[in-house]
């Protein structure tokens, strides 16, 4: 791209994850030659994706253009923004990532467990209000927003085209754990001096009114545990920080010790008191030196919050827990929701731990959860504040940008323009335009075990085909006498009579190929479809079915 | 069971479905040698039953008691209700069988694709006021309740030791579509003389309040159509024939002709109207017959409530309907909530119909749904009509009975003894004691395709760890030199090296065990435990492994 004229200058913006979904979320903004990028998160897989482990942001864009990238900035530490950096760091030239201190410390135990040391990133640890020169072009002025984690921010980005303003993720706590509420001032100037365009959090744009403070949720949960006569066991996000120190003062006031459970909590815990968010009394104890505490003297924060099997909570619910098992009088707090598609999976551990017969309390029945995400009123706030002449609603999928931008078409000055875009669109923005110009490769890369990529959506649908019909193998055996093999996994309980009749068909057609001469390949194909079309006429199903020849 | 003195009687109730559960319903009560039974219906699987379409009753107990079958009664058309009875009359003696009209319908419809003749089942058509003698001991009163399809029924159930109040699935709804309330005068009758037991549907016994009136929706969908310029598409439960009613009276009032698509709306729909229970001015048509009608002169009702995949609204929102396409000005209405594990799909289809640009609405965002289940108060109700001695939450996980036992206990008069009790429980009831004596086979038999009862869980183990992580296929071939062949599904991407290495993994072990003259069977245990530990080291993933040996 050659240099322009100033009058054709222009900035664009390219959302390569966290368009069109929640989760992955990434962006980069060029102007001319250089690039910024912001965050690298994860995304998990939809239930149609059948063993993946999690979704990570193709970066084709980003490694045919390495070298123009000058800088990056993350806006908080949850997966969904920096879950992905261990994998795409590597792939990627080594340049200034900012980002606030916790964001920080989790990314540093993250690329630790990766393997990938210090000196192969650049991490630099700046304030929430920070202002930052990135590359000639860019400047960052990073202001506090309140959201689920401490330090968290939006930003102004000052570029020769004009403002543009992110929020990040937000909701506006007034009450907010830290005694830190969103700094708005930022945002409030850039609207007096002019914002081309806003980029703003759309998760929560179908729910009217506010989002309920952290202060609230934290009254609800104490009042809980202040009538609780045996153990309290809570499970929330591990990345929760606020949310687990309230959890904590409430626990220190009802004069119960804090014992963590689950390898994550603990992991996230430690981190955020290393680095001084986590206010504490007394050291926390695990369950091993919990030594003669009474049931109404201790307090267990775990995992669980979305009924994952291998977690504290779900093994509690089980009852195959190692060292603890639940009894009537305990109590059990879900502070948290299900991601969507965990519902069945929660919905089960709620079963059991009524089975089991604990008191049970957990969102929308009881009021100890509030999303971390802006509501309508919240949002309009915002887009009062900042008066863009252009809006993106992002953070969200189709159905929650079109409503963040039926939201800010009715607001009293409407943006001009407003677009819903997708994750790949390249989005120029000029002062007197702001369109979609062309598309670069997105879309997600499968992460399964160790393999990054090497899972594509053929094998996806082989897993599919696999998970509701099985397999069935037909090794048929030409010489010296011509004899078929059957071996199935997922397919049928065993039945002589069904095996004998598939081998029966197997064998005739192997027998008429051999009599007329023909090719192997067409015998096996014969073999294949004789077979398929006979175990679909007489099971209903159709196996993945898997023909040998052996000579 | 010998005959007992009088004071020794007892009735025994014993839930073979829909305790602990939602689905499933059927009932067994048994009294000295007599059995009547209650319903038969079927359930849909939780996600991790793989490929299972359909879950039905064990009925064990029945067959083991066949004999002692005197007479069955349905309580409505619902699949939770009836749906089992194609695969569970058969099977079972041929007896009375009473349910009310449109019950019956949508029986025969059933019975009729599943190739049961008139005369092999005893079906007899009775109003929903009906006084029924069943065997010598049961005397059965059924009273009309409102619920989600019309012909619903509760019962009063007389037997010689005293009277069971069962409220069948109901809500309590001030202006049904039919102008037929529920008829609460045997159930308050039955409460001032005494009821012995009450069982009560508990699906929405954590939802404060009254659930709303099918009017309620009619209106808020009246106001949806009123306001629609182009075609208007409207899904709902194919069941719901109230709803269906209430959508034909809007598209008449506002001059649309009803158009019906995707087959069971159109079954549903025929039995209904053949029986009198909709009420249309103009016949309806199909999309063929439509003619040159405008866009604002028809409405669509049509599948897809649930995001099926083959439904009408899934093709029309992802573009791939054979004879209609959505375009911006349409309207999509989905009057419908998803039944818990069909969110995801539900999602999916809701944004594919934001991305196409049309007007989507849909609940909790827009009223235009309601459940058929009562809400707290409507429960407390019917405990305060009913003034149980004992109670029997049922029709609900173990969430909804024990929050429904919790009301029953804050009731100003509580039962004297509440049940949380399971499928199988064989329940004791006299005058004096309401407890469980003991246990029958219960559980689900799964129907799979034309199987019924041949998948075990063991087939649903290997279909979750296929669809987790493929297939691989070693065949060993021994002679003249030995070789290894490789086949995977839903593995990996073809990889010539990993290939190679897993290849040469196996061999290795095979020469080993052919030098070292091993059994067969442990030369191929070598080499299957060869590679599982060779295949989960480098790529961090368990396929399920089928090692095969060629001699």
């Amino acid at each position: 791209m050659s240099e322009n004229t100033p009058g054709d200058r222009y900035l664009e913006v390219i959302p390569i994850g966290g368009m069109g979904e929640i989760g992955k979320n990434m962006f980069a903004y060029r102007f001319e030659n250089e690039i910024m990028v912001v965050d690298g998160g994860l995304a998990f897989p939809d239930a149609h994706m059948l063993g993946i482990d999690l979704l990570i942001p193709r970066i084709d864009y980003l490694q045919q253009h390495a070298a123009m990238i000058k800088g990056w900035i993350l806006t908080h530490g949850h997966e969904d923004h920096i879950g992905a950096l261990p994998y795409i760091l590597p792939r990627l030239p080594k340049v200034p990532m900012y980002g606030a201190r916790l964001t920080l410390g989790l990314l540093r135990e993250k690329l630790s467990e990766f393997g990938i040391r210090e000196q192969d990133v650049d991490l630099r640890e700046v304030e929430t209000d920070a202002r930052l020169k990135i590359g000639k072009h860019f400047t960052v002025d990073l202001f506090r927003m309140t959201h689920s984690i401490p330090d968290n921010a939006g930003y102004v980005l000052h570029t020769p085209i004009g403002r543009v303003v992110h929020t990040g993720d937000f909701k506006l706590d007034e009450r907010p754990t830290d005694g830190k509420p969103s700094e708005l001032g930022k945002m409030t100037q850039a609207g007096e001096d002019g914002v081309l365009l806003l980029i703003s959090d759309s998760t929560s744009a179908e729910r009217p009114g506010f989002t309920p403070s952290e202060a609230e949720i934290a009254e609800n949960l104490e009042a809980v545990i202040a009538q609780a006569k045996g153990r309290v066991f809570v499970t929330t996000f591990a990345s929760h920080t606020h949310r687990i120190q309230n959890i904590i003062y409430a626990a220190e006031k009802h004069r119960r010790r804090v014992i963590m459970e689950g390898r994550s909590m603990i992991k996230y815990a430690q981190v955020a008191q290393s680095l001084g968010y986590v206010d504490l009394k007394d050291p926390l104890v695990t369950t091993d030196e919990m030594g003669d505490l009474q049931d109404s003297q201790v307090l267990f924060i775990c995992t669980g919050s979305q009924g994952q099997p291998m977690s504290v909570l779900s093994r509690l619910a089980f009852g195959n827990h190692a060292k603890i098992a639940l009894h009537p009088g305990d109590t059990v707090i879900l502070s948290s929701n299900p991601i969507p598609g965990n519902e069945e999976a929660v919905n089960t551990v709620v079963n059991r731990l009524y089975e089991i017969g604990v008191d049970v309390f957990y969102p929308p029945t009881y009021k100890v959860h509030a999303s971390g995400h802006a509501s309508q009123e919240e949002l309009k706030q915002v887009l009062s504040l900042s008066k863009p002449k252009y809006f993106l609603p992002w953070h969200g999928e189709p159905r929650h940008q079109i409503n963040h931008a039926r939201l800010a078409q009715a607001m009293p000055h409407p943006p001009k323009r407003t677009l819903i875009a997708k994750n790949g669109d390249v989005i120029r923005l000029t002062p007197d335009d702001f369109r979609v110009t062309g598309t670069v490769p997105a879309g997600a890369v499968y992460v399964d075990g160790l393999g990054v990529g090497d899972i594509s959506d053929d094998i996806i649908q082989d897993r599919m085909a696999m998970s509701s019909d099985g397999v069935l193998i037909l090794t048929a055996v030409l010489h010296p006498t011509p004899h078929v093999e059957l071996i199935s996994r997922g397919f049928v309980k065993s039945n002589r009579d069904l095996e004998n009749s598939i081998r029966k068909v197997a064998l005739e057609a192997v027998e008429n190929g051999m009599r007329e001469k023909r090719r192997l390949e067409d015998v096996r194909d014969d073999m294949y479809g004789a077979v398929r079309r006979f175990v679909r006429k007489v099971t209903g199903r159709n196996p993945v079915l898997i023909p040998l020849l052996v000579e």
